[in-house]
């Protein structure tokens, strides 16, 4: 949690100003106008609802459940008295399908007046988006809690709006599934992509093939039961859930069971490390066919969706070249390449899925001609890509700029449109093909531990970059919401903000240690990429500082923002003056009470040199608040010296990134002649 | 949680001191002695039991994912290779009992090299006890997460150590139930009293008076297969569930189902609000003792324990003497007053209980002669009580002094021994009908969202005044351990940590409102009694500032500490100086910021009082330390002044305690002519 000393510090100041803040709406809705009053929410809200409908008499159940926890009040899923209005009235025309389906009627309208408020929806899954919008709007007024007069008409822009979360790097069990799905559904995604497999474990039970989870699981998986309580779980709350079995790469987890399945020769055991592996399915003979096809086929009755997703990313070839007989195999088939077995292997297996019912989806990889045009490509190598596929005549998912585990800044992700880039010049008819977007949450360097926190509130901003309008992009807007729906996400029962005290209380030995505390806060975690996956195992503790560390520091965003303030006007603003000097003292005495901790505990070792650099970067701004205020300029060496040596500081230390540096640096341009 | 503003700044200065302290055990042990060097604990841990025993796997599973939570680390439940040794051996000469008895031997002796360690105990329950003491010794230490090498004898003191939970008036989920369960065991208590029944609720399934749930519950009751569950539950975690159905007062929630129980005439509704209530069981007609013979025989099935509470409590008698055929009756049996008619009806009650195998546990209230040996008193109005029981020939439990909603301090509990005051010189027959104590959680002023912020740390101070030795009684030490067994119960999933920033920033408006924060941080929530219970129902929300306010401040406590070293030398320690230099300026420049986010917004409201007083304490506390730092005193009638003005801030103020006057007054009596 960003419970900072120094966003407290700051924030304190800043505060008064946003005292009577808007709600926070994320995604923004379509149209949104702002009416006079506020409807009170209070002990004797009741709600009714039409049609008669079970999943909608679930969703008013967890309304009242989550108004609850969210005001701290004990509301219960009450009725009006007969005759009385109610709080809430909800209105579909139609119960829709039982089973969300893709491209649905999603849109709802919400009128709130301080005499009460009507949600009206073509179907349920429109209602429900309502419902997540209406309990948004739900914050402390003049009057209590209430619930301020707004019309809203509200629909998505894309039908998938997707988020994928790998579960085999590490295993996360059903209350972690569960607790995302909630989370989906408070900002509005509708489908969750679930990567069953991966070299790393196969998470299903399968009842035809229960080598699998025996060999493939290590213990860890999910039982059909629990397959059938997620799928009724999520469809309780409007998503879809698309199954992932990544064929043919990315399967030694299947091999151990099964080794006739693979192309070399065994022995074989789950995956411990992370990458490309070589060993890859052997499509060359029939057998793996009629797996596949007994598989997929006991998959496809457990999971409802028409889509299936059957991976086909990082084939790298080499099992396939180092095999006589699918060398064999490809000659008397004519297949030149890699590329053109793996063609052959996606076919096989469209046929397979078409036979039990079933859409084909896949990676960028599957991509070539021939596949039958319902086929949906998945991208995660770049807008191109999805271009590409969508002028073969397929459909296309971005992904693509949404990997949340590279854990970039909200904004990164919040900037990269579907339709922009390479994809900004299709035709419609092309256009029309991309069906929207998903978030992926690959696992190598998350346990169920760490994972919330690695996926949200960031998801949220992709969420709304799926649901909103093309044009709403101003960034500072969706940070100060963002803030705002990270707290209210916790009411979910999301833990991404949870863990972060405990685990740094854990660094520290079950106390409250300050230095270690400003420190992470000064911090950023570094995500795949740049934090070296190849040195982990699925066994490396996930138990560091950059385990505990947020992929942004929301009190370094204040102080960047504070910053910039100063810099454009030094003499405007004396709180923000106070408040950086106030911090940056902190940060300059910080390393002294550090070093003598990361002493006695090597848990810390690591981190002597990154609070080293803290300290120094305090000490700069500190000296840079002098010139700023005094309305000096430095000697142009001095600057460059500085520069190099905050530039040195960027650089990643114990898997962090020192994000303590970007409001020195604003500083600094500040103080350079230029700078005036 | 205290992530605190002014504690981050305190501890920061203080912590080095401490880095390498020894780890946090509580209940302190018998006899421990330290060894040399420690036992490293990682992912290649690995345990082995004997006997082979359901309750002990289960114990070394729940081991096995404690300690991955303690450590961050994936530790598996393994035991060592072929000839291989284990890093833990557990050794139990017997199984013991599968259901926990009183007065069974929990005895066990800990053996820790840094090669490995060896838990031996009498039976399983023992070696239960003994598992959260090695797990409470793994900490960071020289060479990662380690358990130091150290030699441990230890048995409990009072074979009665436990915890009574009230799920009535306010209903309590099997959730909070079962997490209470498990930080109960962390702390080694024994008994868990389940208040089962009370006016405002009754909250068990009966098969054979459905009714009784029906219309005696809201629908808040667990059913009889949660029961088994939570009572299985308690029995791997070597804790007995002893059940309480208060009669014949407190019963109000049994009439709408059954009003011919009362003494008086109906309607009949469940309660509301809080205190004694008039209307009572009607002792006087056989029908009551053949439905309390129905229920009590259906719930000694259920519940596997001996011993059977029937509460007894607080029966005013104005419904006994209000009604003709009560007192008709009581005249044809010679009864000559209210009390004799409870002795009457306990008698009959005994009788049945005795019946069905149960020995009767009542109220204080009940003591009378002629109950039976067998009977159990548990005493809450105070120690003479409990003399008198044991005098009697009763076995007694001390629960007076151990309310924990009263959020008394721990120290104040922890100084309260059940061989102290009144029962100091007991016999030493009457000392052994003493059989311990039982700390008490009543709920008219917690939820489910609150209630483990009232229970915990504060419980572990009690627990261990109930097992360990009658002489350890340093509160410093207990405090210093207690800060770090209260980080470590987390681990255990209670949740009383977690919720106190979330609660804020609902205050706040889903957003981090720092003085908020430092209000919090510098306030203490008053209990039952100073709380005036009496304005509030079972519907009162339960989302205010008091709610989310912790009973003891952990950073005050640290600032008296501070302002103690001051007034002793003030030129000892400049940290110290600087540390309350710095919080006092924070107070005193809070309520600027504060006053205006409580004008908009209603639930702040209330505190802009105690805000004002904050900073008022804040720049007299400044003016001290001036004086302190320069040797001087101040003139008298100032002094009176100020401590007139401190006493008038210490006074309750939207049910809180403002705390941060205390550290104040330790250094206005320093600059007192007389405290030099």
């Amino acid at each position: 949690m960003h419970r900072t000393v120094l966003l407290t510090i700051l924030a304190a100041a800043a505060f008064a100003a946003r005292a009577a803040a808007p709600p926070a709406l994320m995604p923004m809705p379509l149209q949104l106008e702002a009416g006079a009053g506020a409807l009170p929410i209070d002990q004797k809200f009741t709600v009714v609802a039409t049609p008669p409908d079970a999943r909608l008499e679930n969703a008013l159940n967890r309304l009242a459940a989550r108004l609850s926890r969210q005001t701290g009040m004990a509301i219960a899923r009450s009725k009006p008295a007969a005759g009385g209005r109610a709080t809430l009235r909800v209105e579909c025309k139609a119960r829709g399908a039982l089973y969300p389906t893709l491209g649905e009627d999603e849109s709802y309208q919400l009128e709130i007046t301080p005499d009460g408020a009507v949600l009206k929806a073509a179907i349920v899954d429109g209602a429900l988006r309502g419902l997540e919008t209406f309990v948004q709007l739900v914050v402390p007024g003049a009057g209590g809690f209430e619930a301020p007069a707004v019309t809203i008409d509200d629909r998505p822009r894309f039908a998938w709006r997707g988020f994928m979360l790998d579960v085999s790097r590490h295993w996360m069990p059903v209350d972690v599934v569960k607790r995302n799905l909630d989370a989906m559904a408070a900002v509005k995604l509708n489908v969750f992509h679930w990567h069953l497999s991966d070299d790393q474990g196969i998470r299903v039970e399968s009842r035809r093939y229960p080598r699998l989870q025996q060999f493939g699981s290590g213990g860890h998986y999910y039982t059909q039961a629990e397959i059938r309580d997620v799928v009724a779980y999520a469809r309780d709350r409007g998503i879809r859930v698309v199954p992932e079995f990544d064929v043919p790469g990315h399967t030694t987890a299947w091999f151990p069971a099964y080794p006739r399945l693979a192309s070399g020769p065994g022995p074989f055991e789950i995956g411990g490390d992370f990458g490309i592996f070589n060993q890859v399915m052997d499509p060359s003979r029939e057998e793996t066919y009629i797996f596949l096809d007994g598989f997929f086929g006991e998959m496809a009755t457990l999971f409802p969706d028409p889509y299936f997703h059957v991976g086909g990313d990082e084939v790298n070839g080499r099992a396939w070249s180092q095999s006589a007989h699918v060398q064999a195999f490809a000659r008397l088939h004519r297949l030149k390449d890699t590329r053109h077995i793996q063609l052959y292997f996606s076919k096989r297996v469209r046929q397979i899925l078409a036979r039990h019912g079933k859409t084909m989806v896949g990676w960028d990889e599957i991509l070539q001609p021939g596949l039958g045009a319902s086929t949906v490509i998945q991208t995660w190598r770049g807008r191109a890509s999805l271009a590409e596929s969508v002028k073969q005549g397929y459909r296309g998912i971005l992904s693509w700029g949404y990997y949340l585990d590279h854990l970039a800044p909200a904004s990164y992700h919040y900037a990269i449109d579907p339709m922009g880039g390479d994809t900004a010049d299709l035709t419609a008819a092309e256009a029309g093909h991309i069906l929207g977007g998903e978030a992926c949450m690959w696992n190598e360097l998350a346990s169920a531990e760490t994972v919330d926190s690695r996926i949200w509130p960031r998801l949220a901003a992709i969420a709304e970059r799926l649901w909103s309008a093309q044009d709403v992009t101003d960034v500072d807007s969706m940070y100060r919401r963002l803030e705002a729906v990270s707290r209210m996400l916790e009411w979910t029962g999301i833990q991404h903000r949870a863990n972060y005290g405990p685990m740094l209380d854990r660094l520290s030995g079950n106390r409250f240690a300050p230095p270690v505390r400003v420190l992470a806060d000064a911090c950023e975690a570094l995500g795949l990429g740049p934090r070296h996956v190849n040195h982990n195992t699925t066994e490396t503790p996930l138990n560091r500082m950059v385990d505990a560390a947020r992929p942004e520091s929301e009190s370094v965003r204040a102080l960047e923002q504070a910053a910039a303030r100063v810099a454009a006007n030094p003499a405007a603003d004396a709180i923000d003056m106070a408040v950086l000097r106030s911090q940056f003292s902190r940060w300059a005495a910080n390393d002294r009470e550090f070093q003598p901790l990361a002493d006695v505990n090597p848990l810390l070792e690591e981190l002597k040199p990154i609070s080293k650099d803290l300290s120094a970067a305090g000490a700069l701004g500190l000296r840079l608040l002098d010139l700023v205020a005094a309305g000096q300029t430095a000697p142009p060496d001095w600057l460059a010296a500085q520069d190099a040596e905050l530039k040195r500081m960027l650089e990643p230390s114990a898997d962090l990134r020192l994000a303590a540096v970007r409001p020195v640096k604003i500083l600094l341009d500040r103080a350079a002649p230029a700078g005036k």
